[in-house]
């Protein structure tokens, strides 16, 4: 059940009679239909009435509705004006391009543009490495969409996209002061999305995938790891593998096990459950279970696509047949990157003493939190209002960062595994316990660490 | 023959004996090889040595090189190191992409992007024309090209480009603005530019083209507008024209002729050169002759391509055939967009009294503008060392705050005048004459009026 955030904040500007009562009946009838006030402001104060601008967080524009309602219903109070804080934050997009050379006069400009620029160009086509160092290729990386697989929203095309790009961007620069540009593509044609990126790669030092949908997600980035002399990655895929292995590592110093006497199971097999089996495998765990809305996957189980069939080769040694519940029995750890409410508490008991539950799906968990605390060692959500966000916030800038200030021309699992390692790392031993095994995205040495660590990697590669 | 000029602007630190002739035999050896200082810094002083910094223009590698060795070779003297401040200004690239919104802590991030972000994709989703209200559409321009015709420079392919797409941006942003991004594309195939054009629009409230060779160029111009929703320009043709056409409008007033009974010759019939010819048969001059490099254009020339076609078909209302010289002669207005010493004063006396000569041709122009002036009223080139600089600065910044402002989802040639027009009013009566018959880039007036007659002009469309 959703619960009023700042992800759904009002402000509500209205007109109350000048009375002593009057603030604390219109905070009450917020209250009363469930609204989190978190400022109360007056706005003007007259002889014969009063304005307040009353900010809330609400549950859904249903709610939102029934709180304006509330207020509008008090005795000599009017709502004037509702305002959508979350609306007036992307007003006008939210970002921009500034430039970073004076123009002031003639000269400013015969350097910067015309005639100078000439001998710009003319080194660059001498010597193509050059654009690392004379134009925007070093620090810039496009975050490219086709719109399908967009938050949980399914497949909303290029231009609702845009908004999740645009934020995506404003966290790079925030995070790593990287330049990142959105390119939502008027198409969902594999082969065209792969061509495009090409096609605009020149002014890149590196390409981040964003909210493409399973399977062609795979085929694309494989595809153009193949053929562009940029890094390309996946956040869906990878960004989330690194916060997931990162956190498990974690997760594990806190219940004292060893990774390879583990037993995994991995629920929701598209592009983040893929990939963290992958990233996973590394690591040697003792057995990895993938589930996906049919039960277990192994081999024999028929209609698999590649991305399945090499993941049912590779995992499984048992050739266990079965449900999610029959996978849960005797696990270490669960991780789900899947849908709400699968299971219970009754299941987490099942698991092996000291049970790991990540329950990642958004907005909803595989399992409601409260209820996995009961049975299993240490609980992490996807949801910033629990303990233990997995958040690829803390992945993907110090990633790029890491890969720009490399030079790097393309993407290992070693260097994911390094981003991994280091952010659990962020964590000091004496910090670390079942309620903290991830750093806060807000702290400002994950980035650093992350791009350190992705930055040798590369130049050991 | 160049000169130096700050587009080609070095410092040279050098080590003298501390005298009280070591400044003096310093500037003379530079002056003695025609380097221009422009600035003499005192860094360091010794008992026993002085260390300066000289700034000076210089016209070409060479040149700085004599300069250098010219210094090196005084006696005591020793060249300690030379940067090249040209090359100083695009270190890194131009431009940056800046978040317009606080991410301060958690709710911000709720807010700018998930849970709050999910929100305003739908809302797109809903109702896209809310993208130009929500996303940065609503102010964000491709200025796209395939690099095949950067400056004076030809093909020099999509990285070698970027400098001057970077700068083009930076302009955008400075004179109106507007949020512009570079996309050079690694193809020169004119469908794959189209396609490629077509994918990547639900970001651009405009499309600039720029630096695509001719004619390929007229025909992604065409399909383009065709096919998207916003504007497309290219500003090689329309920048180009759309100043060359307020120019001549304030020449004509200086002189005090009508278009309607002029003869005008523009000679090079590229991007440019098709362009102004279009823009101009709105005005109806009395004749039109273009001229290429086989001649005056004509029906029965043969071998013309379907641009030359059209244009031998509304042009030389007498069927002339000959030479640009031929052309010439009982000529009202010379516009050159060509190449360089085409003709000479002889040619310019054979022109109608108060004869108008625009040899934009750089950075050499069709005429030296000094001998052209010998014989003609006025005189324009495309330079900033002579008056009248024809700059395409002065159109494509305002054109698109006007398009972008307006929501307009296509470009008319009524706005192209409409712009042309503005630039030209700018200057007032009391200031034309025929030295200043365009205002300067530097003029904060130009990029407004020509936005607001853009403006109205896709209001009234």
């Amino acid at each position: 059940m959703p619960v009023p955030g700042p992800g759904y904040s009002i402000t509500i500007r209205v007109e109350a009679p000048p009375t002593a009562s009057a603030a604390g009946d219109l905070t009450s009838a917020v209250g009363r239909v469930g609204g989190v006030i978190t400022a109360f402001d007056v706005v003007e104060s007259h002889a014969d009435r009063v304005v307040f601008d009353i900010t809330c967080n609400a549950m859904s524009a249903n709610h939102a509705k029934d709180i304006t309602d509330g207020l509008d219903a008090l005795p000599g109070v009017r709502v004037r004006k509702v305002s959508d804080r979350t609306f007036l934050v992307h007003l006008g997009g939210k970002i921009e391009v500034t430039s970073k050379v004076a123009l002031r006069n003639r000269d400013d400009l015969s350097r910067a543009y015309t005639p100078g620029v000439a001998r710009i160009c003319q080194a660059i086509a001498a010597n193509p490495e050059d654009a690392r160092r004379l134009t925007i290729k070093r620090n810039t990386v496009a975050v490219v969409t086709d719109g399908t697989a967009v938050l949980g929203l399914g497949n909303i095309g290029p231009a609702a996209a845009l908004p999740v790009m645009e934020g995506k961007a404003a966290l790079f620069k925030k995070f790593a002061g990287v330049d990142a540009w959105p390119v939502c593509l008027d198409t969902q044609d594999t082969e065209e999305i792969i061509r495009a990126v090409e096609l605009i790669a020149p002014v890149y030092g590196g390409i981040n995938l964003e909210d493409i949908a399973a399977p062609r997600c795979f085929e694309i980035e494989a595809r153009l790891r193949e053929k562009l002399d940029i890094p390309v990655f996946h956040d869906d895929q990878h960004g989330t593998a690194i916060v997931v292995v990162g956190a498990l590592r974690n997760a594990l110093r806190v219940v004292g096990k060893d990774i390879t006497k583990c037993k995994i199971v991995v629920c929701g097999v598209g592009a983040a459950g893929s990939a963290i089996i992958r990233l996973l495998q590394h690591q040697k765990p003792a057995d990895i279970l993938a589930v996906d809305i049919h039960g277990i996957v192994h081999p024999d189980r028929g209609g698999l696509d590649s991305n399945l069939e090499q993941i049912a080769a590779t995992t499984n040694v048992e050739h266990k047949a079965g449900s999610l519940h029959d996978a849960l029995v005797g696990a270490d750890v669960f991780i789900g990157v899947s849908a709400p409410n699968l299971f219970g508490a009754a299941q987490v008991a099942t698991m092996n003493s000291d049970a790991i539950v990540f329950a990642l799906a958004n907005p909803d968990p595989e399992i409601d939190p409260v209820e996995a605390q009961q049975h299993a060692a240490i609980v992490a959500t996807g949801r910033s209002d629990y303990p233990n966000q997995i958040n690829n916030v803390l992945a993907f800038p110090g990633v790029f960062r890491g890969l720009l200030d490399a030079h790097a021309t393309s993407i290992t699992d070693a260097m994911l595994v390094a981003a991994a390692n280091a952010i659990a790392d962020v964590v000091e031993p004496e910090r670390l316990n079942a309620s903290f095994i991830v750093p806060s995205v807000f702290d400002n040495a994950v980035a650093p660490a992350v791009a350190e660590a992705v930055k040798n990697a590369a130049q050991a590669n």
